[in-house]
């Protein structure tokens, strides 16, 4: 395969996304047929990464007009409003999630019948999608700003295209990086428990070409400490107001190390991702997932029976580890709080 | 099972090792049954924990002696410096490994014959064997003494029966505060890339009784920020004169987590596991193991195809980031150098 990686498409009336459970022994795609398809598919993470829930949400609003459009006009709402609901509760997190049925929801209220009301869903669903990926290639043009030539870049997570419709976050500015002929080289954390790192990161990689290298999530802090990395590249899947960032597992661990060793550590996340109703990451709600994700990989018991698990899905870089937070609207730097509030 | 666990046994001229690659799913013993058996066993992490791999190395030694036993006096010695050559390349970093090795050497050098040979390095194994789960007794009542009632207590690795004979080092220490009825908790990191938080520790601590929750590596640097934990106990594989500590990889990342937010980080260590011949840290051969570690698990494959791996085994733990290592000859605090060098 050698065409751009394209995470969702929305044709004939539904939603296909690559099933990202299976990536990457095997390239499936999952079809969302109802909303109810696309709260599935959120829940159950065959999509992940903020920026594509957001648009798998945004579709999955589509998928419930389809479903009611022969309702009367009140009842249509009901059950649009409802779906709305539902989706938005999918997972907790990402606030992408919700700022996507907000902007859906928006078109709910006015005076059109349900058949102009799904037209117009559908065209801002699109829209959603497009503006998607211009983002990220605006991301990855400030980012590769701050890449210096023959860089080692650490990524945590995936934050590619199959975290959002195409191109990636801070994976994106690594394909930027790239894509200006820069000799850079990867290393990708694995990311415990789901793996995002070594199945999906790993997975583009290896499609583009980048030189790049798999680790386990422990074996960062040597090579941070060892000088061997020269910038960390991370996503977000809520920003507060004060720069706060809630991300994958792992995130906060890994920016504690960076400021140790004086390594700079950049999030990258569309201005979606900021959350501009909360002032700090204590106010995010922090999703903890299955204990199966840990006890069992690919459906092969690793743990003993009976053992308890904790398993929270993403925990919160303090704003004071972060070096700067790179967005499509330009390169955010300190005070964060002062310039956050600017991009309003 | 409800009986002490003992991760191995010499009997009618066999070593008989619980084999670790396969817990807890199953309880099987590897029988090794001439040295070369012993190469594999701990080369393939049958057995692993630098203590067990002492005693195991050690009865390695007995079985050479058993296979050369006929030989005359002079082949039978150039057979045995070779196979305790072979042994003690079995692995590299664990000093402990070197030391068993050194000690059952120092039994070659003399006037007996060989089946007087044999005689006393069977009994100078089983002393090994013996002193270890000493030791290991007394490094828990040493480290019990630090351990407040109701404590929160985080680990990482194996560190408990199945890295020593019985008992254990760290988990050692976890076992004699919950035997003296402290009401304990553990947090069991599940340590990628060979879980063996997840496969062992986990089943020692379900085993016991033990109140445990197992986390993924990623989860741990949260809980240390959130005051969740009261303290850390690791083992080693190698410390050096000042204190540096080699371990598992990850111990690392946690100690400087730890520092950071002022939570006790002890190592649980016998003196042998100290190497009086290096200075530091930078001394120490780090261990790079097969790629498969990262891509597969229990012979599922979950990365893709080509993409490269690096897998350190271990890194190394300044002294400055260490409370104070836990021996069976106290608890050695700062300034470790002098203090160390006082128990050659």
């Amino acid at each position: 395969m050698k065409y751009p990686i394209r995470s969702l498409e929305f044709k004939n009336n539904k939603l296909f996304l690559i099933d990202q459970r299976v990536l990457p022994q095997k390239y499936e795609k999952f079809i969302c047929e109802n909303y109810k398809d696309v709260e599935f598919a959120i829940a159950d993470m065959v999509v992940r990464g903020a920026p594509a829930i957001g648009v798998t949400a945004a579709y999955g609003v589509v998928l419930a007009a389809l479903e009611f459009i022969e309702l009367p006009k009140k009842q249509f709402l009901v059950q649009m409003n409802k779906a709305c609901d539902i989706i938005n509760n999918s997972r907790p997190t990402a606030v992408n999630l919700m700022w996507a049925i907000k902007r859906m929801r928006t078109l709910l209220v006015n005076n059109d019948t349900p058949k102009e009301i799904l037209q117009k869903l559908k065209t801002e669903a699109d829209n959603i999608a497009d503006e998607d990926v211009k983002t990220n290639k605006k991301m990855g043009q400030y980012g590769n700003s701050l890449i210096p030539q023959k860089a080692t870049i650490l990524t945590h997570c995936n934050t590619g295209a199959l975290a959002t419709v195409e191109y990636g976050t801070a994976l994106g500015v690594v394909r930027a990086a790239f894509e200006d002929g820069k000799d850079i080289f990867v290393y990708a954390d694995e990311t415990r428990p789901r793996l995002q790192g070594a199945r999906l990161t790993a997975w583009e990689l290896v499609q583009e070409g980048i030189p790049a290298k798999l680790i386990a999530d422990n074996a960062a802090a040597t090579l941070i400490r060892d000088g061997k990395i020269d910038l960390i590249l991370v996503g977000a899947d809520r920003i507060a107001v004060n720069g706060d960032s809630a991300n994958k597992i792992g995130t906060f661990m890994l920016s504690v190390i960076a400021k140790t060793y004086n390594v700079p550590f950049y999030v990258v996340a569309p201005t979606t991702t900021i959350d501009f109703e909360i002032e700090t990451g204590d106010e995010i709600e922090i999703e903890e997932r299955s204990s199966k994700e840990i006890t069992h990989i690919r459906g092969v018991q690793i743990a003993p029976d009976n053992i308890e698990v904790y398993n929270p899905a993403f925990d919160v870089t303090p704003n004071e580890n972060i070096t700067a937070i790179i967005t499509e609207k330009g390169i955010i730097s300190k005070p964060f709080k002062e310039n956050i509030i600017k991009l309003k």
